[in-house]
């Protein structure tokens, strides 16, 4: 079985990122994982923006966050992103923020494919059900 | 004249509002005036989001800040709002943060009143001329 | 043994804190989680704003969050704080979030105590043993 | 007379800055044209991260936006930066934001240069004289 696809993106921490406590605030964290979760899936073809306008969401059901060491104002991080487990209905995806090879955050967030007009759990679009399962290492 | 109906909000510096300068990081003034706004929509009889659900945005075409003092966390700070100018397609919005009556930030905001699904500029929706005349101090 | 003491803010959902699918986006939930836990404390007699002050800060290791139904803009929800665990370098507290009585999202954060200076884990301050010990319902 | 250095950050739109009228909120723009600065400021050999460091802040006294076109999830923008006015204690900067060379926001903030410990307005550091003059477009 394949190696899940990783993808990474760089960025800078903004000051407005930071707090009193002269580092990055914690929540941010999953704005950033947020975008590192675009990144892959304008990678499968699907730009999440392009999926949204299919009328679908992928709405977060929950997340999980371990915090190691802290990023600083004007630092370069870099975070990568893959997915580690999907479902008809679900998927998993895994990050990793590291700061020149050293590990500062980790987490995963999951989400369910949601109708976003009725606002209902639905099962994976069928046009994305082979771009998400090469995403996933999948053989599909 | 009348002079228009000026309406405050408390609230409670949160941590992540803060920056690592120790203080209120400048772009969350604006997320308060937006608070302040909204009570002082709702003053009118017509609470903000009813406004959206007419299909009318008040959409933010400025803004304008002058920050004298900062505010800190766990301090309460009270927004006051009124509006300052009201045409029949725009209107102002003034602004004043005070904690404990020193006065620490000030400003303005004009809107448009826009048609959503069209996204283009419009009067301000006839059942609420009367309501926003009030609010602004003028004889209807 | 006693119940950990619970301890409830109640908050105004902000237009900013919505993003375009219409509901809270999910980030903000740390920082009410936060507000809870600020209130939490000052509970026990020693704000967080003056924890700091003694040059101590309770240190974010970990969060993890459950969304069940989402908040909207205007609404007015309830976010519950207590301690789950209390050992001598790091605690836990757990969260929920609802509205009208309606459960939205659940959590917990770990917290280690970390000296300011230094950036050392250290163990939780003297004075601080005997509050902290009564919030999470242990008998000192 | 020279004209001003003009710095520019390309910047791509993240979900959380988004709200529930589809775009970007109001004061994300803020952030924009903070992170705009912190390049230019680098740009004059002088990161703002170090400016900090030698206990000097550059206070923001005042800001003006004028928003004539809103950016959307997925998009990217440019954020140009440069300086308009350096007085021995203040200075203001000037933003575009543009997406596809279509200006979306204007915008200038205004700074104070502060001691960081005493908290008192000061003059700009003898060491950031000339390299801010050059930014500014001055002949030094």
């Amino acid at each position: 079985m394949a190696e899940p696809v990783r993808h990474a993106v760089e960025l800078e921490v903004r000051y407005a990122e930071t707090d009193q406590m002269g580092v990055v605030h914690h929540a941010n964290y999953l704005v950033w994982f947020e975008l590192a979760r675009t990144h892959l899936c304008a990678h499968s073809g699907f730009p999440y923006a392009d999926i949204e306008r299919m009328g679908v969401i992928l709405m977060v059901s929950g997340a999980e966050l371990r915090y190691r060491r802290p990023a600083r104002y004007g630092e370069r991080v870099r975070v990568e992103c893959w997915i580690t487990e999907l479902r008809s209905r679900s998927l998993r995806f895994a990050y990793e923020v590291s700061r020149d090879g050293e590990l500062l955050v980790t987490g995963t967030t999951d989400h369910l494919w949601v109708q976003r007009d009725s606002g209902r759990s639905r099962q994976i679009p069928s046009e994305l059900r082979v771009p998400f399962s090469r995403l996933a290492g999948e053989s599909s």
